[in-house]
This record gives structure tokens, sequence and C-alpha cells, in this order.
């Protein structure tokens, strides 16, 4: 059985603990796949790489190891039980072994040119050493603020030439790792807000190098509903008044998220579903707390107000309560099982049958989670039918 | 331009008024169409009779006028104003000539068998004393008893002996009403949980009279959130715990459920949905009482307990408070505009594409709102593209 | 009978029309004095000024009259009746003759002193056309900006020379109400987070003229339930880790907190109370958003984390739904009745046994609504076994 | 220094355990002392037994040990740890030693005589063996079917006629365990809502021994929320039309609660406190289900539909989730330390003081929780003055 690597950004926070934590467990059959899309009916039967093939490695910039990081889960979060982890407690130091610093740690060089060079011996050096077909490079790094978009992100050819000055304005560090990711050939996943790929220019690199990439902002949790949910109204002719949401977040993305700059690039995301899938709309915001006694927990109250017939003003409220990171991590795993089947089956460029996985998924105008979920069953279908695309 | 009749059986209810003085409102330039399914863009287009063009009519057992139920359900339930109901007052008064007294108030004789006669005249005076093209019969009475199953309702044969042998505990009322209607070659939609057209002797009948039907149980509250929502915990691969739904209702609806009997009718329905979107599912219950100070306002309360990956246990709560009647009400004129159409089109039998106006649609297992809702776009696209069927 | 007036600051807006329109529909018998605190068996029978004896005038910045402003009301909120509007015509058009134009209007000098000459006309022109035995002066007007802190404000020495020097940035608009009205003898209850007479100087000059004065922030919804349910916390000593607490409202007052420094002023004399009452508070906010759609009706959510035995982690939520002038109407009317009462019966200064009306009661550390309804309870007791205090 | 025994009938159910395992892991000083009403800055100076000076014993129909019972806590409903459970093996060994098994068991013989018998010499033994120089007996077991009235229970001479019998349908299980504490001359305190020694032959035979008792069920959750909110709508004068409470268990109390007989004793101290606070109440009705998955974790609901001025029909809505054990154990230990303070002290009878602790307390009519926390700060207040009453 040949490898598949997945490579994540931020590998040690929360995000990517669960995910290697999560893989793991259940390779081992200590745990069920609930929560993986990919372990659904509609798509076990596609030759996805096994969830024990997945090896994993990734940058970093904390330096506590994997089994700290997930104690320090367990101790905030309650989930995760001291006999797992010591059970998997090998499997993590060599995960471990294949963690490198992140480029923004001081122990790489400071222009983009040298940064992506670093991080492309990173990658080359694990599939090497690991003798892996593939590897996914999966961002679950915390979200970075919202930069300008910039001109040279237009085409592939301006962001070379800002490239070839080393125009350090031009690569929010999001961008420095979806660049190098593709220009090598990798498969590139932003599971963040972060611009990472959504630039045209990087979408003519991934076609360039025959790769694929798929984002922005994995989905999971208000959003989620939110876009489950609209359709409902739109479906019934109901007017939607008012839609305020209101997220409370503990985990070090609330903390990230209490600079309005941040904060900026997620309420974009969130806000955009919502006006797509209803058309009008009288009345929408999405509100962030940082409520530091949650630790990794999320509580999103949503309140929606609506006419209906005869001008009858009514309301629904939801409440969610959910682990950030344990509704993030299995996806993570999705991602880069179903990235690695496509880079492998020849597609290139966005990967639009992954809509369902994102608050702002690129290239793609559907924002309904049934509908998306459709395209992706679609997808299963046809690529059961024709496993092989340049033949 | 040629009319086409409604005739509501329980016309003076809550749900019948507001029908009848939402429809003039409209046609009267007074109201938007919020609320109307029919008026969305998908569905604007197809060649639906006008709503200023139905005349209405029906049953009905309670003396007193329209004007007087639409200042009950004012005073009671805050909505209409007085301006409204003043304004439509002679509308009114002209439907209130065509409703006659109910089978079951004493002015109508005891057999089946007379009192289909009895409902026949009735409709077939409404038709021509209005020149109606078509007229379609809906049940928006109050909830019946739940009524056990019987061989009888197998085949129209055995229901025909039945009937000739003026079997009184063969027909409970709901029957009557349809199988009247069905035989008098008129649409049937049966907008309540009772017995109506669903049972195979009717789908014969329907077919037999060249007539379509519908139904049953309208899907206005709690069952249409749980609908839209449960596809996120399938497509997700969350595994529910438990769903738990609590319904307050104040209105005759309310008062009727009280009775055991009645309430199992009830849930029945609301629960099949669930757990055919869901599969496998650990807990759930549906509960509803009886709580007068809302009138005719309902709340709906569901707490859904799920896990997710690592065994994470989560949740989540909604509440739903709307207007039950308005709610409904523009569903009727919807169910009567599509039954007319079809019935016109040359259709027969039971018009699934409908599934998305009900709690337990007949002849369909698609429970998901969003699917069935695409079950009605594609109709409508099909429809556009072939008028007529029998040509 | 001798008559009492209330002379309200903002006499059209939601609260000042709902006052007066619900003062005269009880009066007439149309109406149950549900909501007034007055007349609980506990505070019945004091000598308080009988309900029908009440006499309404005051300032507003607005043209329309109160049949006009009680219609806005009806149609936006959904409450009162054309019928009763239509019943009390007359009764609102004599108040009308007694509304005069607000300072800010444009009708008035520019500088306090003229200002605060002007109100003082206003003020005792309408007890000697009226032939009142009292007046007490409310100010239910929109929020002012929340003014920077005035040394001038500390003695009332130094109010007056700003006041002599016409200093009109010493002055803001509740200042110059309150000053007017204590100064000329009147009773003055601040229903407002504005200043109004919650500075030293103010309490100074009430005790000079021998009035009474109470404030401030009627306490009418979420500050309400928060201050009620906080003991519940500390008294069973449960830490209470984060409270979080999201106001939707959609009248004038939630548009006026759109802009921060009116915000300011509101959010912060809504979380005194919590951290008063629970001593340590991990973390807390109060947010304030304009809907539009709801119109006077309000939404709070609150969200409250705590931990217990074990380090367990709780949390509890509430949502209130109220039509907010319709809560502060009556206790409009209770604190106009109860200062009267006192003024009557010779008391000076702030009135501390009304702490149970306000968000930020003066004088008073007291924030638990149980406890504040005690000491209101123990003041009646005494005040029937002694009706007067100069004796 | 001497020791106190707390004899927990039910040692190793949730709330026993979480007792014993929570006094000595604070006695220990792994633990903070969060939910004990007894630390509290009000009580703190009283001279009540120290948390390390109490010895636990108990008797219990289980056969797994406190270790076990801990780790399946823990596992179900993720609070303890290992490390936790580790550290205290040693004192829950030697707790084990001192259960004994339950008169449920087929240990014990079967009449009631000798029941009481075994009973008290476990108890006698136990106080001996430890050197107690007091023992405390708390019902901590599930609750039992709610048992008729009994006319023997009216008085102490009747009760004994009937031991003298043997009657056993006069004795349900609660009513001998209490009967053999208080005859013993040992504090009794019924947590649960069971019939306990809340008969009056029990208070003879209490002031008989002079010991004291104190009960019943224990006001951990929904009932607590509720006795601290409703005074908000008393104080406030609003009508509160209706009170629906539904509530979620999945402990064994919730699979108790499955049988309708167990459920009607429930709920009906649950209602009580509202009517008694509310005066007149519109429609209330509490619901409890069993909700597996929840494990010790309640979920309830309320909904509160109350009317304002002008007739304004207004909602609250509040979600209570909480670990029904760890809010329970906290209040075992204070009312053990307070009982055991009160015998000392020389009181006999009902401690009325305790109220603020039970859903039903005994000799109380004050449901209202802030205003029965007072009762036991002046409780303090006078015992701090006057240590002994027996002088």
């Amino acid at each position: 059985m040949t490898a598949t690597g997945i490579w994540l950004i931020g590998a040690r926070g929360a995000v990517g603990t669960l995910t290697i934590v999560g893989a793991r467990a259940i390779a081992r059959g200590m745990l069920e796949p609930t929560g993986l899309v990919t372990e659904l009916a509609d798509l076990r039967d596609l030759a996805l790489p096994p969830l024990d093939s997945l090896v994993f490695g990734g940058h970093e910039l904390c330096d506590r190891n994997l089994v700290e990081s997930a104690r320090e889960f367990r101790n905030k979060a309650g989930l995760l039980t001291e006999e797992t982890i010591q059970a998997l407690a090998r499997d993590l130091e060599e995960v471990d072994s294949d963690i490198r610093p992140g480029i923004g740690s001081g122990a790489h060089p400071v222009g983009p040119r040298a940064k992506i060079d670093a991080i492309q011996r990173d990658l080359r050096s694990f599939q090497q050493r690991r003798a892996l077909n593939h590897v996914v490079v999966i961002n679950v790094a915390t979200t970075e603020a919202l930069t300008e978009e910039r001109p040279e992100w237009g085409t592939l050819a301006d962001l070379r030439q800002a490239l070839d000055k080393d125009r350090a304005e031009v690569f929010p560090t999001s961008l420095v790792y979806a660049y190098a990711a593709l220009d090598a050939g990798y498969a590139y996943v932003n599971f963040t807000p972060s611009v990472g790929a959504s630039v045209p220019a990087l979408e003519e690199l991934a076609r360039e190098r025959y790769t694929v990439h798929a984002g922005r902002d994995g989905k999971t949790g208000e959003t989620l509903v939110k876009s489950t949910l609209a359709p409902l109204f739109a479906h019934r002719n109901l007017r939607v008044l008012a839609w305020e949401g209101y997220n409370m977040l503990g985990n070090r993305d609330g903390e990230a998220l209490r600079d309005p700059h941040v904060r900026g690039a997620k309420c974009k995301s969130k806000d955009r579903a919502l006006r797509s899938i209803l058309g009008e709309l009288g009345h929408s915001s999405v509100h962030i707390d940082y409520v530091p006694s949650l630790h990794d927990w999320k509580v999103a109250y949503d309140f929606i107000h609506f006419e209906g017939f005869l001008g009858a003003k009514m309301s629904m409220q939801f409440t969610w309560q959910g682990c950030d990171s344990a509704l993030a991590a299995p996806l993570v795993l999705d991602l880069g099982r179903l990235s690695a089947f496509s880079q492998r089956r020849g597609e290139v460029g966005v990967l639009r049958h992954l809509a369902c996985f994102f608050k702002d998924p690129l290239g793609v105008e559907v924002h309904g989670f049934t509908e998306q979920f459709r395209m992706l069953r679609r997808y299963a279908a046809a690529a059961r039918e024709r496993p092989t695309i340049h033949a």
C-alpha cells in the first residue's frame, strides 16, 4: 500500500492535534469514524487513501510536542482521555519528528522567495523520507489579519514579478505557503479564512503545475446551520427581516479575532452565504466574542426575524454548542483524502465539488448546504464511473 | 377569465378564515403575497389560476360568519387589522353565502351514503352557481381522532361494498369528504393528519374518476425545521443521540390534541420524517401541549444531542415561534392552485411533487425539505415544457 | 379630590404615549392595571394619588399629536387597538394641549439659564392652569450622548457659578431639565441613563428646595432578569466564568444606541449591577444592536457560563422577548405616584427605596432585585405607620 | 479535633460518590470548594465541622466499589480525571470499608422492625468504630415510587403501633431509614422527594429524641431557577399566563422517573414552589423525560408566557444545562455540616432555616429562593451570637 502525506500548517494547534490523534485512533481501531464525511455510504466506495495510510507532518511555531498539546486540549476542553493519549504516544512522537518550525518562527530567512524555497525543501524531504505518493498541504493555522487585496494577485505573471523582486508586502504568510505547495506540485487546502490560494494567480499556478486546491474557511458551526436553514425561508417565500448571529469562542481563534482586522476576514465570509441564499435580507450581522472560559467550545446564538402571510412577524432562534476543533478535524481528514484522490485522478485547479466543506467556497456560487452536498454526491458518482481523467 | 373554486372543509376555522381573507386582500392589492410558494420565481410563470380568480365556498359546523371569525382571530392572535376586515366585509359576506353546514352538524342525514350524496350536491351546486371550471376540495378542519386502520380501505371494491351496506364504522368523517370529492371528479387536498384520501381505495377512486389528490398534514412549523435541519447531521456523519421536540399550541388544534387519540395521529407523522432522514436515531420524542394563552401562536422547542469526532457530545437547540394559521393559509392557496393546475393538465392520482407541503407526503419516501423542494422545481420545469399530458 | 401633575419630558415618544394612554384607559375602566407595581397588595393601601387623578403634560420635540403617536405604535408594535385609541381620543387631545415644545426644538433660547427659565415657566403655568397640588417631572426622552463628568457638578455652588456664566458645556439637556424641575420645587424622576439629577450638586439642590428625586435608567428587561437571577449563583457559591448579554432593539432608543457614545452610557449601567452582585466575575459583556424590524420589541439573549463543584462547567441561557415601552410605561406611573407621595409626605433628596425601578439606582449599593423590592416593601410599611415626616 | 460522621443512603450512586470524592479532594487541597454554600462569607465563620473532619459511610445496594463508581461517572459524564481518582484511591477504599448492604438488598430481614434494628446497629457500629461525635444520615438514594398517604403517619403513637405489628405497607423504605436514624438520636436529611421524615409522626420522634431533621428534595436545577425568577413577575405585577417546564434527564433518576408513580412525586414538589410565589398562574406543567445519552447531565427548558401593561403578551425562555450530581453533592456536604452544627447546638425537630436547599421545604411556606437564603443568613447571625441553645 502506498502512503499519502498530510502536511499541516499549524500541526500542533487544536485542529492539527485532533486531526492527527483522531486519524491514528481510528487507524488503530480505538475510535469510530463518526464525523467523517468520507465514511458515509455515498463516498465510502471511492478509492480514497485509507485512513491508516495517511502519514502526517507539518509546520508549527510552537515548541511543545503533540502529546503535550493533546493533554492541554484534554484538560481544557474535556475531550480525549489519558488512556487514548498514552496509547498513541509512540505514533505522536513519530509525527513530531516530521514537524518543522513554521516560517514565522525566526528559524527561516525573511524574504518570500527564501521562505518559499525553505518550505519546498521541507515538503520534498518529507515526501522522500516517508516514500509518499502524494502530499496534501493543509492550512489549519490561526487566521491571519485581513490584508487588502493586491493588484499583483491578479495574474501569475505579475505575482512572479513581485516574487522576483522579493516584495514582502505582496505575500501574506498564508499565500507564501500556498504558493510553495502548488509550485512544487502538491495539492493545497485552505481551511482558514486567510488568503491562501484564493487569488487568480494561484489558480493559474495550480493549473500550470497540474495540481489541485480547495478552500476556504472550513464550515463547522454557525454557518453550517445557517446555510442549511436559510433555504427554508427562501423556499417558503418568507421574508427574513433580520438574521443576527452571535458567536462566542474561547480558543486561539477567538483570541485572534479580538483584533478587528482578523475579525473582518471571518465575518465577511460568514455573511456571504446568507445573502446569497436569501436574496433580499432586511438586516443581518455577525458578532464574534472571545469568552476564554469556553476554551475550544463554541456557542453560537442566532435570532431570525421573519415575516409571513398577512404581515405576521415570527421568529426562530437557535443555539449551537460544539467543540470547534472536533468539528473541524474530521473535515481536514476528508479534505486530505478527497484532494489526494482528485490529484491522482488527474484533475487540476480548484475542486468545486468540495464546496460543502467551506464557508466561502472558491469558484462556486451555491451556498445552500444540501445543494452543495448534492454536488459532492454527483461528483462521487461521476468519479466512480471514470476513475482517471487523462487517459 | 374562468374561475376556480376552492371548497374548504372547515371554512370558518382559523386556517380557513385566513386563507379566504388573505386571498381577497392580495387580490385587492392590499397585501403582498409573502408566504405563497406559488409566487416564487420558480413557479410564478406556470399557468396557475390567478389569485383573483379563486372563488371560495365550504362546509362549516360553526354558525358565526367570516367577519366575526376574522375579528375573533384579530383579538386573540393580534393579526389582521380592523381596517382590513372592514375593507373586505362585502367579499366575506359573499363567501358566507357559499358556506354550507358541515355533515356532522345534524343538518345532514346519518349514514355515509346519504352524507356523500349531500356533499356532492353542495359541491355541484357551488360549481354551477359560480360557473367554475374546476373545484378543489381542501380539508382544513380540526384533526379527527386516530381511527384504527380498516381492511375495507384496501381496495375500491371493498370500500364500495361497505358503502352499499352503509357501514358507518368504515367511514370516518374525513374519508366521507374525500370520497365525495374524488367520486364527483373534484381534486382533493388533505391538509390535516386525518385519514382523508390516504388509503389505497381512494387512490384507485381518483384514478378511476381522472382526478388528483394530495396530502397529508401541512408542514408548517417544527417538522418543517426538522426536515430542513436533519440532513445537516446526516451529511456530516454526526450521530444524533437524541432529538426531543416540545410543541406548545393554544388553538383548537391544541385543544383537540389533549385527547391522546388525536395526539397519536399527529405525533406519528411528526416523527416519521426524522427517522427517515437520519437512519440511526438514538432517542426521539415529540410532545404536544395545550397552552391556551398562546391562541393561534405556536412555540416549538427542540433539543438535539449529537456525537461527533472523538466521541465529542455536542448539542443544538432551536425555538420556533410562529402564527400557526398564518403559516398554513398561504400553503392552502398554493395547494389549491397547484392541484387545479394538475387536474386541468390531465394528471391523475396522488400528486407526488407536492411532498414539500406535507409532514407525511403520500407516495413519497423523500423527507428532507430541500430535496422535496427540488422535486417541485423539477415538476415546474417539466410542466412548462409540456402543458398538457393527454393530447 | 386634588389632582397631581405628571410632566413627561418626551411626552409623545413610545414610553410617554403608552404612559398617558394606559393611565387614561385604566382610569376609564377599559383596562386592568397589570404591570403596575403600585397596584400590588403591598402598596395598594398607601395613600398614593389615584390613577384617575393624574393630569399629564410635557415637553416634546416632535410635532404629531398623541393620537397619531398611538396609531404609529399600534401599526408598528401590534399593541393597542383602534377601538381603544378612538375611545380615548378626547382625553389625548386634552393632554396634547398641555404639551410644549422641548428645549432642543429651536423654539427656546440657547443658553442654559434661559432654557431653565423657559422650562420653569411651562411647569408653573401647567400647575396653575390645571390647579395641581404637585407636579412630578419625569424624563422619558431618548438617551443623550454620554458626557464626560464635569468638576462643576460636584457642588451646588460650583454649578450655580457655571450657570451664572451661562456655560453651555456644563449643562447637558437632561441636567437642564432636572435643574429646572428641582429648583422650582418639583419632584424629578430620571427614567433614562442620561445625567439628569445624578450629580451631587442636584442632590444638594433637591434638599435646599425640599423636594425629592429618583433615578436612573428604568430597569425593564435584561437587567431586570440579570439582577433577579445573579443572586442564584452568588448564594450557591457557583463561579460565574462568563456572562454575555446580547440586546436587540428596534425603537428610537436602539437607533440612538448605534452612536457608540450613547451606547457607552447604557452598557455601563447595565454591567454595574452584575459585578456588584457577583463580586468575582470572569468575563462579561453587554452588546446592543439595532434591529429595525423589531420596532418596540426587544429581544435579549444571555449566556451564562459557570463552574460548580469538581470544576464542572455548566451553562444557562435565557431569552427575553418584551415590548419595551409596555414594560416601561407602568413603572413611569408607579414612579410618578410614589414620588408625589414622598414629596407630600415631607421627604427630601434622593428616594432610595425606589431602587428596584432602576438599573443604576442613585445612592444605593443593593443591586439584587428581590432585595431592592424588600426595601420598597419596608418603606411602605413604615410610611403606613407614619404618614407625615415633618410634623 | 473530633470527627463527624456522614452516613449516605445510596453511598455509591452518582451523588453519593461525588459527595465523598469531592470532600476528600477538597480536604487534600486538590480542589477549590466551589459550589459549597457553607464556604460563603456569610457562613464560613460559624463553627461548622471542618470538611477534613467528615468521615463517610453508608448503605448501598450496588456491589462495585467507590473507585469503580467514580470511573464510571468519569467515563459517562466527563467529570473527574483519572489523576484525581488515583490520588484518592486509598481514601475511597477506606470509605468502602464503612459501606453496608442496603436494606432492600436481601442481606437484611424483611419486616420494618427488623430492618430498623439492623440499620441502627450499622449506624452505632460506625459511630463507635470511628469515634464520631455525631452522625448525620442523608438520603441520596434513587427516588422511590409515590406512596399514598397513610393515616398511621399522623402521630408517633399510631406509627409505633403499626411498627409493633410489623405492618410493612405503612413503611416505605425511605421512612424506615428516617425512623431508624431519628429513633437512634441521629440527625436525618432527606435529599430526595421520597417520604423520609416528612410526616408528622417523625417530627414528633425527632423532638422526643432531641435530634434534628431537614428535607425534602434537593433544589438543584430547574426549580432553583424557577424559585429565583418567579418573584420578578410577582413583584412587577406581571400576569404569568403559562409556565411550561421540560426536563431532560439521563441518569438513574431519569430512568426511575419513567415510572409514572415516581414521576408524580417529583412533579408535585416542582410545581408547588411556583404556585406559591405567583399566586395566580394561568397554566403550568412540568415534564420529565428520560434521554439516556445525557447521562448525568440535565437539560431543562422553560417557557414563560406573561402579560403586561395594555395586555401586551411577552415571553421569557431559559435553558439550564448542568451536571445534576455535581450540583447536588456540595449541598449534601452543606446539609451534613449544618445539621451536625444544629444538633450540637441543641436544636430539635425540623430545621426550617435550611429551606433554600429544598424544592419542598418542610414546615416552611416561603418558596422564593432569595427570601429563603435570607432565612439562612439570619439564622447564621443568630447562631453566631448564641452558640448553644440549652444552657
